[in-house]
């Protein structure tokens, strides 16, 4: 059954349609409801609810202008699971930028804060020798939507992303609170601003460690997007890897010619 | 085993480190090893193949440099399949001066031509009503190596390709042959060139049609672009949806600010 005991509050000053929309993403988010599950028809729902059949239009028409829903001609309602639209493939910007233009608060879990010796892939990608002392971020980032809804799960990661950068550079790098700070920003403080990134972005299924990390399941797609940030003068200040669950991202390219 | 029944020719004229490179490279094309796993060491390989250490070691330096072995320091020399680099990402071109810029050559299998009509979701990305008639053109694409080697296996898609074009606009697309020409080649002799592309791409878990016709498992990570492509006057000419797996491709960007 898609809807369990849910009921609507006919009493309330809040419009009946309303209720109806936040009951759908409600479920839409509690994952009961798979992206591409089919809605009961406008009817079945205007009798579980037991209310008319315009006030279902209006919600579902509201969640199909908000992303939540689509239709399909002759076929029915169906749910799109809304995605966030990462724009980190258009600009160099901090992800705390990035989510505020998108209307999101973004949260950030350290995971990790560290100084190890570059191994022979982060040395190459940072121009430096392998055993040369690099300063490791590893942050779990989050995304909560200012409205009532949120587009991502409240508990449920954005991303995971790994930056390296030679401790040598900016070793008071440490000092900082990377639950507060974005690290573009502190290099910026710092006259090492980023001018200039490579990325390259890949499909990979998940393994189980950063499946538990991203609470999705082994093996789900993801996202893995690795870049390299250069100085000004070309000296590579940042290498990263960011791993975005495919269900709850997708990016934008503009290209002209 | 690694290497099963195969044997150097002692008294060919073709080095033996060049005879150990094609057996490696031939392997891995086999897909009889997978991404990641660890080769035997150098000194396993010398006594397999009976040949000195420093044969096998310019055979596996010849490799490294090739992109289809890494070394983690300490741990072993381990395969990295290569991946086709796609510039799909950064410029306006079609998928034949792509493959040739990376030395590739380009071939593609037509698997559906027609015409039909639009559904909602094409309708609404080529800004024409439901109904109306639209040129459907399903590919499949493929790369093949100039030189020896094969980046992608022979015998298996880069990826499959849908592109969706309102068919008054240009009726006599009908009569191209797509093994051949490029769609995009098409539209310019037509003096209907794609100026600007929209692009989104997410990472899904292949569904088994999918899977069939990209040779890969259901299940496998693949990147879906959709891309919107815009005349000069801003009339969309095409819509078109992309399915690339995720272990024989990957993408390329580059920003600046």
């Amino acid at each position: 059954m898609f809807f369990e005991n849910q009921k609507l509050d006919k009493n309330s000053s809040v419009p009946l349609y309303y209720q109806l929309q936040n009951i759908i993403i409600e479920t839409i988010k509690r994952n009961k409801i798979k992206e591409g599950a089919m809605l009961p028809t406008e009817i079945e729902i205007s009798k579980i609810f037991n209310i008319s059949r315009p006030t279902v239009q209006k919600a579902l028409n509201n969640l199909v202008t908000k992303g939540y829903l689509h239709r399909i001609k002759g076929k029915g309602t169906f749910v799109t699971k809304p995605k966030i639209t990462q724009e980190y493939t258009r600009f160099i910007e901090s992800y705390n930028e990035q989510m505020k233009k998108s209307g999101l608060i973004p949260k950030t879990k350290l995971l990790e804060k560290k100084v190890i010796e570059a191994d022979e892939k982060i040395a190459s990608k940072l121009n430096i020798r392998a055993g040369e002392k690099v300063i490791k971020l590893k942050r779990l980032r989050f995304a909560i939507h200012v409205e009532e809804e949120i587009i991502s799960d409240l508990n449920k990661p954005v991303l995971v992303t790994t930056v390296y950068t030679p401790y040598n550079l900016l070793p008071s790098i440490m000092n900082y609170d990377f639950e507060v700070f974005s690290f573009y920003e502190v290099l910026d403080k710092n006259n090492l601003s980023v001018k200039r990134v490579t990325r390259e972005i890949e499909s990979k299924n998940s393994d189980i460690e950063t499946a538990n990390i991203l609470e999705i399941n082994e093996g789900d797609a993801v996202s893995i997007i690795t870049s390299i940030g250069f100085l000004e003068n070309g000296t590579p200040i940042e290498y990263s890897e960011s791993i975005y669950p495919g269900e709850r991202n997708k990016f934008v390219l503009e290209i002209s010619r």
